[in-house]
Parts: structure tokens; C-alpha cells; sequence
């Protein structure tokens, strides 16, 4: 047919792209994010992915800034976004006017960093985040409700055991005060992120090569690695107020929120306390989130935020505190895959495939349009192929229902209907098919997306 | 506070970036789409924004070409993906082998031109598409689900009058050729493709001038402009038959498509037979569609498409026919918002906003709990403002509902609902509260996007 040179279809590495029956479980993790940040009341705003390089790059971003997929066109100096927080900050200084505070945004979308390609890694990637953004001032219970919606949506996905890692900045910065340390807050804060990765000892080394005392030393390990109860770890640090109002108000901040987080209705199981968890970033000034999944602690954090004092600094004078958390989607769905967690059961792009066995198709066009408006996914097999090669489309297409319609169901106003899982196959009444269907339907709802 | 140098916010020009309750409003428009094409089976798809540019530009695009976001990362040669159809023609040579056939997909996502910017006129948009590829045969049903799918999504929306026109370019073809004008078949078609805009008088001029005989010309001009009930079109085409093995392919096609489209419930107002509809691209082979709101023609059509022969020609030797849609939601959106056409009644983030009036909120905590189990989307109100200021929120985000919580309502484990748009309040229990606003809510539900 064609004499056209071929050229061989390829993607580029670092950028995902799934087969069908992989992207529709990644559709359905990502519709209960977003169903879930809806229920919450959160407006969903989308930027462009493509910036000014000054604005993206306002903040001399470092390692990110090498990272930048940067270019001109015409006169202009662009760049492609590489999260979505800065965007953000633009978006809420350039609307600051027209927006009404708090200001509860969502965003989901593709994010482009060009990391040196390795299994896992990523160059374009969804990030699905939450803020929410006060003008002046924002309550401590919002620092709450990020841990409620965290809980939710990992519940709705199916996973139940995971944690939930709260600190507070202000905790750790006033523990620092009170030992003389402020100056070295950061290097101490980076140090300690990393506790869970290089171990006890190394970390208590790292500290006394840094300047600090070896007692104080002692004593900050104590309590990064102090594991109990929320209730018994908040006693403990109001053991040490009074002495820091940095910490006084740190502790009073994470206690609201841990008492909130219940009210929420998150079970205790699910979050925690960790005076280990610091997130590097010097953004973060108060609340710190970090998520587990017990078992797979390798994984590292799946959702992390914070609290912040300034979103947008570098744009606009006006202080604009916020507290959020992002989700790493691409990344997680990739681990989940990986881990063979999610449930293919779910994976189907249909709910029925009606197999017309006459030439004539109006009766199978006619049931579809029925079926849908009963809310069923319906696909016909249109293509004359042999009774084999259309049943064989149900199965590769893990579709759970075909749907047989032949001279005989056609002259008796009836349908066949085959259960593809369970092999069984009945002749009923159009009105009893989409009643047996629904059934097993809603039984299959039931069933979560992780494993 | 910050002693940093602000850059003022600003976003590229062409690149469209809502307000907040907008966006609500386009992201409802969007999942209309998503659930539409879902219900008729069809599987997503997400493809990298960036590609190889040698993959993009396979198909040397003229126009396009120069519109197209290019550049270097590294030692690699890119661009960013300016419509749907190329990466799926990748995707599917890429892929073919582990493809079940025939593949239906969507895919709704962000393109890049980079065209003169004007009103209206957009370098980041969206694209809503819609494909039924099929492997080396496809079945002419599969034509005629199409315009069935395009008639549910406007009439989801809350468009009403809408036609859908028809047309089959084997019939245009056919005419030609049984004309002798086989060769001038790009240019007349050219030609008559602007036949709306331009009239039939200086349509006639160019067709002589392209070298067509006058009667000819009459006899094309004649059917072109040819309106009538689908049947008597159908009749007269009738008559043509029996000259050309191309035309007598393009009307059994074009009476197959009209004969299924009805028995997919398209009620007739909505589809026409329209002998002008050429769809300029060299592409399209057969059936083509494009729909126009009645009232405003001058938009042009909002959603076009149509059978191709070959879909990835540039990428495999293998036949892949297919039969597709595609809706450009940017502009589609920016249109509907420029005529006022969108219902702002449907524009809120939330159902419910809960105004604490006590400084422990732990029963609004977990009242929002409660009620987002029930699926109503709920804010609280935290911040220590008056409450002028609070319910104000609520007005500003046209929030349906204002539910009050003050130490008597506490106490009698009542609370106060306030209906925004009537004013009406009342004080019950938590279960009537519900039951009342849910009732609300299904009134609310049952109003369409577009006025």
C-alpha cells in the first residue's frame, strides 16, 4: 500500500506510557483523588504547563533549575513547569483580587523534570496536590483536615495499613534554641531527615562532626527515635516548655492538630508522631507530613506536605501561609504495579460486550443505547470475525459480561447473557440480564483498586 | 517581611487560565466527556506531551510545522505534541501487537500550537478525541456510533439544537470521477468545503476557474447546496448509481450510516445528509461529520471527524482503518463562556460550608464527616472571623448551603441550615438537615451545564 520510508514508533525514556488495561486503573486511582479533594471542597485549578523561565525560576531552584526543560520561541524565554507549586504561586498572586481566602485549591497534572533516566524515575510525571491558602492568616485545624484527606483516599484505594508521620518545625527549631543550636538548625534538620536511612549511629556521629555537644546529641536521638503513643509523646515534650516560645507554640500546633486529626475520624493506627521527620526543604515552618506504607517502608514517603508561611514571595508582598501535601501519582502507580497490587478485575473498559450473531445489527444498537442509559458500559462487536475471535475479544479485554444476541433471542425478545468469569450462561428477558448484571456489578464496585 | 525582589505574576499570552469557579465548570464539561466515552467502552489513553520530533513530523505538516513547539534537550531533538492523532498513530504502531482489535480510545489532553495569538484563539488547548481503529478491516456500524456519541454529549451538556451533518467522501469522489474530474478531486474539494462561507456565486467562479465546466459546476453546486429530509437525499443519490464503483460504495456507506444512527436514538432533527461537508485533509476517506450549534453557525463546528483508511502509515506497514471525533474543549469552553451560555449555578466547590460559631470546631469535624460519607461535599469555615465575614464565603462561592453550629445547636445535637438562594433556615436534627439538602441537591443535579 503505502511506499512511505517507516519510521519506527518509539517514546522517550523517562516518559510513561501504559498499555490500555494498565491506564484504566491509573484513570480510577486518579478519579478518587480527584472525587476525594472535591469532597473537601476544593476548587480544581489547572495552569498551563508552559511559563515564563522567570517566573518559573524566581527561586534559584539548584539541582530542579539544571533539571528545567527550558527553550525560546520567538522572543520568549520558556520553560516547562516542574511542579506545581510554583505555578500555584503565581496563580494566587496574579488572581490575589478575584480570589476568596481561604482558598482551597486541587491540581493534577503532568510535571517535567529531565532526571538521568533509571527504572522508576520519571521525567514527565503527575503530581496530584492540595492546598490550601490563607490571606494573612490560617487556622491550625486546616493542618488537620490534610491528614483526613490522606486517610481517605488511601482507604478508598483499598490500602489499610499505612501511617501517617506528623512533626511540627517549630518543635525541632525550638528544641535547637534551647540547646544553643539555632545557627546550625538546618544542617541538624538535613541531618536528621535522614535518621531512617543511615541509622542511629552514623546520625549521632554526623551530628558531633557538626558541632554539637555529644550529650545534646544524645538527647535529640532520644527523641527523634522516641517511639509510644501520640498521647504519651506529646507528654513528654510538655516536659520541655516553658523554655523556647518556639517550641511552646510548636508543641500547642501539633497537639491541635493531633486532637483534630481524631475528630476527623482517622483511627489512631493510621498516624503518628515521628520527631524524626523533618522534610529538608527550608519551606516547610510548621506542620510536616509524611506517609508510609507499613510494609513497604522502601518505598520511601507516598504523600508529603506541610505547612508554609509564604507562598508566593517571590511574586507578591502579601503574606499568604498554606499548608498542603502532594501526591507523587506516576510514581506510585509505577510502585503498585511494580508490586503487583492493584486489582485487574477492575481493569476492563466495558462492563458488557454484545455479540450481535446476525447481519442485520439494529437489535444489538438498539440494546446498547438501553443499557447505557441504565448506566452499563456497553461495547458491540461490530466486526465479522468468527463466534471465536468475538468471544476471545471479551476475555483479552477482561470484560466480565458478553451479551449474545441471534435470530432466536431476537424472535423471542430475550438475551443471552455470559458471566465470563464464572463461565454461566442464561436466556432471560432483557429486563432480568441488566437486573443480574447490576448485581454483579455492584458486587465488583465493592472491590478496591489496591489489592 | 521578604526583602526579595518581586517578579510580577504574569502568564504566557494564548494560554488559557481560568478563575476558579470557570474551571469548576470546565472540568464538569470534561467529565461529561470522560463518562460519555467510557460508557460507550472506549479505553484512555495518556501519551507524552513530548515526543521524538522525528516521530511528530513525520508527516511533513506544512502550517503546523511551523506552529510546533521544537527544541534540543540534551543531544535529543523534540517537540511538544500539537494535536491527538499523531502519538496515537505512534501508540498503536508501537503497540500493535499487544493491542486487542478493534481499539477504541480516548483521549482528552493538552496540545501545542504556537499560533498568532488572538481572542479566542489558544496555544495550549485541550483536545477531547475520540478513535475506533481496526486492524487491516472496520466494520461501517462503527461509523455511524460516532455521531451517536456526539449527540449524548451535547444533549448531556444541555444542548438541544445541534445538528450533526454527514457526508461520505467516496460520494464527493464518485461525482468526480463520474464527472472526469478525478484529477481536480483535491481542489474542488477544497473548494466546496467553503461553500458556507463564501456562497454559491463565487463557489461557482472558482470551480469554472479551477477548469470545470459550467453545467458541471451546476450539477455539483446543485446537490452540494441540495437540503431535504435524509431519505429524499438518499433518493437522489439514488439516481447516481450504477456510474462509479466509488460512488455506489459512498452511498451504501452513507445509507448504512444514516440507517444505524437512528437506531441508536439520534432523533432526526439532530443528523443531516450535507453533500458540502468535505473536511479539507487529504486524510479522511469516507464518512465525515462536523456539528453545528443552529443558533450560531459562526462558531463553526464544534466537534468533526470521520473514517481514514490508514492511520499509521508513517510508523507500520500494516492497514489500520479507523473512524474518529474530536472536540476542542478550549475553544468549546472559551465559546460557551463568551455567550454566558454556562449555568454559574453549578460553578460552587462545595454543597455545604459549616460555620463553627465556637472556638472548639470538633463537632464540625466530625459533623463533615458525617456528611461526606453521605457524598455531600463539605468545607468547614475555620478561620476567627466575624460572622458577616463567614457567611460572606459562602455567598462568594455560591455555595448551595450555610449550615451554623453554635452551643445551642451543639447542645441539642441540632443544627441551623441556611438555604443560600432562598435565605430559608431552619434548626433540626442532623438527619432531617441532610434528607432536606439532599433533596435540594438531586433539584440542583438535575440542571444542565449549558443554560
Amino acid at each position: 500500500m503505502s511506499k512511505k520510508n517507516i519510521i519506527t514508533p518509539r517514546t522517550l525514556s523517562g516518559f510513561m506510557e501504559l498499555p490500555p488495561q494498565e491506564q484504566v486503573l491509573f484513570e480510577r486511582i486518579k478519579r478518587t483523588l480527584e472525587e476525594t479533594y472535591q469532597m473537601y471542597g476544593f476548587f480544581p485549578i489547572d495552569t498551563p504547563v508552559l511559563e515564563y523561565s522567570e517566573i518559573l525560576l524566581a527561586k534559584s531552584a539548584g539541582e530542579t533549575e539544571k533539571q528545567v526543560y527550558r527553550f525560546n520561541k520567538g522572543d520568549k524565554d520558556i520553560a516547562m513547569r516542574f511542579d506545581l507549586t510554583v505555578p500555584l504561586a503565581k496563580y494566587v498572586a496574579k488572581n490575589y483580587s478575584a480570589i476568596t481566602f481561604p482558598f482551597k485549591r486541587y491540581a493534577i497534572g503532568k510535571v517535567y523534570r529531565g532526571e538521568r533516566a533509571q527504572k522508576g524515575r520519571f521525567r514527565e510525571f503527575y503530581q496530584a496536590d492540595i492546598d490550601i491558602i490563607g490571606d494573612g492568616s490560617l487556622s491550625i485545624v486546616n493542618d488537620a483536615e490534610i491528614p483526613s484527606i490522606i486517610y481517605t483516599i488511601f482507604t478508598d484505594l483499598g490500602l489499610t495499613d499505612f501511617t501517617i508521620r506528623l512533626n511540627n518545625r517549630k518543635v525541632l527549631n525550638g528544641l535547637f534554641e534551647m540547646n544553643g543550636l539555632d545557627e546550625n538548625a538546618t544542617d541538624i534538620m538535613r541531618i536528621i531527615d535522614k535518621i531512617d536511612k543511615i541509622g542511629i549511629s552514623a546520625t549521632k556521629a554526623e551530628l558531633i562532626e557538626s558541632g554539637v555537644a555529644e550529650d545534646i546529641a544524645n538527647t535529640l536521638i532520644e527523641l527523634m527515635t522516641y517511639k509510644d503513643t501520640n498521647e504519651n509523646i506529646l507528654a513528654k515534650l510538655e516536659t520541655y516548655t516553658g523554655k523556647s516560645a518556639t517550641f511552646d507554640l510548636g508543641y500547642q500546633e501539633l497537639k491541635d492538630v493531633v486532637y483534630y486529626i481524631g475528630k476527623f475520624g482517622v483511627p489512631s493506627d493510621n498516624y503518628r508522631i515521628d520527631l524524626s521527620i523533618a522534610r529538608g526543604l527550608d519551606y516547610y515552618t510548621g506542620t510536616v507530613y509524611e506517609t508510609f506504607v507499613n510494609d513497604h517502608p522502601e518505598i520511601g514517603s507516598v504523600c508529603s506536605g506541610g505547612r508554609y508561611d509564604n507562598l508566593a514571595e517571590y511574586y507578591t508582598k502579601k503574606s499568604l501561609p498554606g499548608v498542603g501535601m502532594s501526591i507523587g501519582l506516576t510514581r506510585f502507580f509505577y510502585v503498585l504495579n511494580e508490586y503487583k497490587y492493584l486489582n485487574t478485575k477492575l481493569n476492563a473498559p466495558a462492563d458488557v460486550l454484545i455479540i450481535p450473531m446476525t447481519d442485520d445489527m439494529s437489535s444489538a444498537v438498539s440494546i446498547s443505547a438501553r443499557l447505557r442509559e441504565e448506566g452499563i458500559r456497553t461495547q458491540i462487536y461490530m466486526e465479522k470475525k468468527k463466534f471465536k475471535a468475538k468471544i476471545s475479544y471479551a476475555n483479552k479485554l477482561s470484560i466480565p459480561y458478553a451479551m449474545f444476541l441471534g435470530e432466536d433471542e431476537i424472535k423471542e425478545e430475550k438475551v443471552t447473557i455470559k458471566n465470563m468469569y464464572s463461565g454461566e450462561q442464561v436466556t432471560v428477558e432483557l429486563k432480568e440480564a441488566i437486573a443480574t448484571m447490576k448485581k454483579s456489578f455492584a458486587e465488583l464496585g465493592q472491590e478496591s483498586i489496591i489489592k
